[in-house]
């Protein structure tokens, strides 16, 4: 069955490490009454779960964190106080579960480094942490764990030892980070955490974190994961989403199928939300919409950064416009067409087909100025005259040999034609 | 309307340098009779058409060319006798047109040194060949002549008037050499030229030569040009058969809409008859059906390259295969889905949608060894139940969920889909 | 005055990180008695001798390290004993300089892994471990250590910690691992480490490993330490030695004056006697005498490698040959003059100035042929005839425009000119 | 003998592609009166003597050039009226030998263009000039020339016909041009060139050009020539003058005995004549000092590129400081010893042994502000106290430890020491 790109929220782009139980709950029902409906299903907790003093964005070098006997992290009781009395995110994977959606967390690749120094026991095997550990890999950004090496003995017991225990918790995704761009050093981890993973008995999905991915491993990630990471982290800065038209155009080959080169989550509405309640999104409303029409024709995955309590009506409506989000599971072979200068603005068109026939196309601005562009039809290989629907506004127009379509700078107008 | 990508012949794989008027002659007649009806149309004459003493797919350095008083190259009377008389290739082009088809030469770019050496002059100027040369641009494989300076008086002027004298000859089809992969430090040239040559006055297709063009300029020639080489000159060997896999994935975003990254003309038949008149080529059959699955699913030109009138009914029957050239015509939004080891051979997918409704997929096997794979047809993301044709059996099967694919070592099996 | 580049021995070519007390003793006592009097005078304790458990040359990963409670590393008592009661390395450098020798140790850059898990006291401030460690900065093939990052508060401190603690001890040389090659990324860390070192009140050697150092950073390692690597680690190998060639060719105006480029210990003799006590090096003879000629020649230090209690008549020659050891003081300005193939051998031929009058050469045959060289003296830029003593065999011989040298392959030949 | 770096001078500062016999004979003329005694000698025509509309440094693109029946060039007679009646360059030479000087030329690597387009005759062979051209080896800069393919039956004898030729005339010094840094692509021709060279029966200096010559084939350059340029064309900015500095140090090690790298013409005195006879070198007298000591304490040939008929005292003066040209004579073993920021300016110490005894330093200050610098005797590895005397102001002085030295802005000053 033609599996489609996931859509969830995450936790990081509104409290980064510093994210509770109380805050993933509230976002979790807010999604089952408002979004749920629309194909939203994932509730991610995202990195440092089990670091009691984790604050912010910024991550405590060499912090203390919680682990079980067996070398294994676990939730900080006092952020997550369901997981006390050694039951982990079980609980809240069930609340979230009893609200029809789906439960992920963040881990970091490798084992904790307080593991390896204090050299605990590995679950089913008579090796420590120290023996397992490959020495000279690390994280460059982060300093919880050390890299797992595929060569040693009760490595492989290690990584199903957790995945044994995140089944047991009934987690539906993994997203793993310090991972995706560190090939190919440790491109033997990648393949072992895979085949852990999907050895252990419950259908998870497994999204490699942080980007850029190497183009050049696209097959390697297919084979390996559901969606990988294309960019370094995504922020609400024009020059940022300006960038991801090259990224998509790269991997677009690579997206469908179930597997999906990842644009990173969507930061809109109230996000940082750590270092201030009031931190809004800095991207325009036609900004938004660029991202949203970009991504979804890219089918990348839509996970949305932002706290949703806090969301507003415009932001609403991104999220639950049913032709975009048609376009997100429907569009097939999904290119760039071309991308030029045009009267001192820049033109980015894309098309894909459509599962259900016809097919689409989008018309982004991606320069500084307003215009209208007299699009040739010929370029997209379709018919000389279209019925095309525009997916924001509704509007339906028929185009015979040319199109002339007006978009804002930083805009974009997408349609449907049949 | 839908543009389609140029099928035609070339006198290069079979005479390189040393084609000559009745060569040209017979193979437009055997084109007009026996594939004309397929969609085949261009008969095109290859380099140094005015070296009088051009013998074989060796240049000769330094040799001395046919030019008229205005520095423009013209055909070697003692090879193209109706020449005669300046008529240049003009009789030539009417004969190809009285048979229903298309005539096209190739071009070396710039202005031969001879006239600058002899300080000819520039037509319609009061400049010489000597003011416009630009000075350190020479090909680096023929000597015939200097890049033309664009930032000199004239220059625009020589290529006006060489195109001015192609129109009246009736060419349909310039393959201008020496320029598609001398960028970034001849682009001007190359933009200049295509400027020239669009407001001649005559429809004539640009053809790019020689590879492997850069993909970083795959904007630049969809906008001058109508294709390009994507390759260094392709032979009848599997290692560049192999890599044109590659070449084709990297590319096939900015393949269709009347621009056309090419893949090179097609070494079938006799070929290199200069040398021996005996040589043919030394792909074998699974290996030529490959080729031409490959090339007709990527949409590249297909330029036959052998001499036809020595052609078997093997060779006929890969150039008329109506399910492939409709192919040819109909695919959209080629891409490869994957590229995997199974079973100790490589496997690639390649899937596109029909203009015609449905779709196509390809499964090569680029391995050394025979095999069948499972294919799940999810990968497809159509429906999960098939109607298939395979195109070079005629065989119809329905695939559900899974289809097991028996392809041979260099071979592929293409279906058609409903 | 004029300084010499330091002669001595260092443990780690015949015990790895195992040394132990009573090795460290004996070959001080045997170094006073034999080779002292040649120059010979420091004694240099190799890394690890903070831990309990090293075996060999492996690193044991992880492996728990003596400790005080600032932080700072003291030596393994089961080790060497004498260091017991927090006396450190004072009672043993007190015996090396009883016999009128000198003693050094080896660091690692950094502070150790465990002193930040733990997160232990940093001597004189308020700070921690923790707090001054820079998080993603460790070395790629040994665990002990964290780097330290300049930019914390404490940083300094912490170094200034330990080599108050090391000239407690009476420590006159500290070989610093992890840091030589380490630049630009450490270049802060090791700026500090060396100002920190100049003003701890007593006046150590400071010596750079590992190599190969940046040449492009010489003026840096000529400011901040008395001698750095240029190579990786140095064994008993002929390409290594044939590599030396080149590194000593790029590396020789930059040394003298105080300031070496080092090419590393002399693994001659019994080496790597952690493994099994019968091993020995396997250079040749000539290749012995070549690498001493070398080394002497471009004024590296000299360091010897192997376990000197068991070294045969030969092993003592070469280091006690008077003419060599005057080079290694008094050559200036050595330099190789030219490289070249000659009768299917290669020479190599090295000159330097006589800090006493007249000048050195040495003709080096790298190739795997025996040869008689006709060397022009005017190649030598001295006179055009030179009275020479050839260092080795102590033979004089006029020379008058031409020498006629026979070598042998691995050889050399090497003469004091007046 | 011992060889010292040659002395003379150019047309090209002055003159560029345009100077004419009158010149030559006048330069030379005041050469042989003001600067033989000190040691200057040869009097080199530089590029294109054979081109009768040579007007300037801009070369005439495809120009019409005077050449024998032989492919070979010869001189515009209406620029060098001697040469009249196939006399060549012999009576000018003639003339210059007359003085007590020696008399060089500029050549351009290859055979003329002309001669291959016109197919002409190479001498004591039935070859002609297009069948030894490499086709594809043409000059970056200058249209004049086709390198000689080496690889071609007739090559060589082209090689030796000209310079046959020149050793006919007299020629003494032959400055070979687009071939210096045409490595590794032309190093075949370049090592036929030399051979033919050193076989025509005259001595001859072959000097290389133009820069950068590249340092991995220093051994190279040795063998075939006799300097060689490891620089582009130097003119009268400090930038250019500053960039000489990592140059020299580069390269010192492989000056002496017989062969040169070469920082390129002194653009001193009256300069680029052929554009305005006002022109005068822009380095300030402090800078034409720090030219001519890194210069000649480097041993760089030292040719002079003004016009030396209008030099004025403190030119004169330059190239006339006896101290200065015996350090360039006698200095050996020449290198930078170090390179340091000191208050604010940036200063560079070189020294050289003295083959007369002692040895020489030299104290740049390449900074933008005046200063003075306490140096370390013991940095040159002499004695403790020093017998001084600078080389400029012949003032002398005894140092005792240190050396307190004040250097203006791109200033240097330099010590001979006994």
């Amino acid at each position: 069955m033609t599996k489609t790109s996931p859509m969830g929220w995450n936790s990081w782009d509104c409290y980064g490490a510093a994210v509770t139980e109380d805050i993933v709950r509230k976002n979790a029902e807010f999604m089952a009454k408002n979004l749920k409906q629309y194909g939203w299903e994932y509730v991610v907790v995202d990195i440092q779960w089990s670091a009691p003093n984790a604050k912010s964005h910024e991550y405590d070098p060499f912090t203390e964190l919680c682990m079980d006997e067996y070398s294994r992290l676990i939730p900080a009781e006092n952020r997550f106080p369901s997981s006390a009395g050694g039951k982990g995110f079980a609980p809240l994977a069930e609340y979230v579960h009893s609200l029809g959606l789906k439960f992920g967390i963040h881990i970091m690749r490798g084992i904790p480094r307080q593991a390896v120094h204090r050299n605990t026991k590995i679950k089913g095997t008579d090796k420590t942490a120290r023996e397992i550990a490959k020495t000279a890999s690390i994280c460059a950004w982060n300093t919880d764990m050390y890299g797992v090496d595929p060569a040693k003995e009760g490595a492989r017991a290690y990584y199903d030892s957790i995945f044994e225990l995140y089944a047991s918790w009934g987690v539906d995704f993994i997203k793993c980070d310090d991972i995706a761009r560190e090939l190919p050093h440790e491109e033997a981890e990648l393949v072992m955490l895979s085949e852990s993973l999907r050895s252990c008995g419950r259908d998870m999905v497994l999204s490699l974190s942080p980007g850029a991915a190497l183009l050049e491993k696209a097959e390697l990630y297919k084979q390996v994961s559901d969606m990988w990471r294309i960019t370094d982290d995504f922020w609400d800065k024009w020059e940022l989403l300006y960038a991801m038209f090259e990224r998509a155009e790269k991997w677009c080959t690579h997206s469908g199928a179930g597997h999906w080169p990842d644009a990173d989550m969507l930061p809109i509405g109230p996000i940082l939300q750590d270092y201030d309640a009031a931190n809004r999104t800095k991207f325009t409303e036609n900004e938004q919409i660029t991202m949203l029409t970009l991504w979804s024709i890219f089918r990348s995955p839509l996970m949305i950064g932002g706290e949703m309590t806090g969301f507003d009506e415009f932001t609403i409506s991104l999220l639950t416009n049913e032709e975009i989000l048609k376009m997100h599971k429907n569009a097939r072979h999904s290119h760039q067409v071309w991308r030029r200068e045009i009267n001192d603005s820049e033109y980015i068109l894309w098309t894909a087909a459509n599962a259900e026939g016809g097919g689409y196309f989008a018309l982004f601005n991606a320069g500084e100025k307003d215009g209208t562009v007299k699009l040739d039809l010929a370029d997209l290989e379709a018919a000389d005259k279209l019925d095309c629907t525009e997916l924001w506004s509704g509007e339906k127009t028929v185009f015979d040999g040319f199109a002339e379509i007006t978009v804002p700078s930083h805009g974009v107008k997408a349609f449907r034609f049949e």
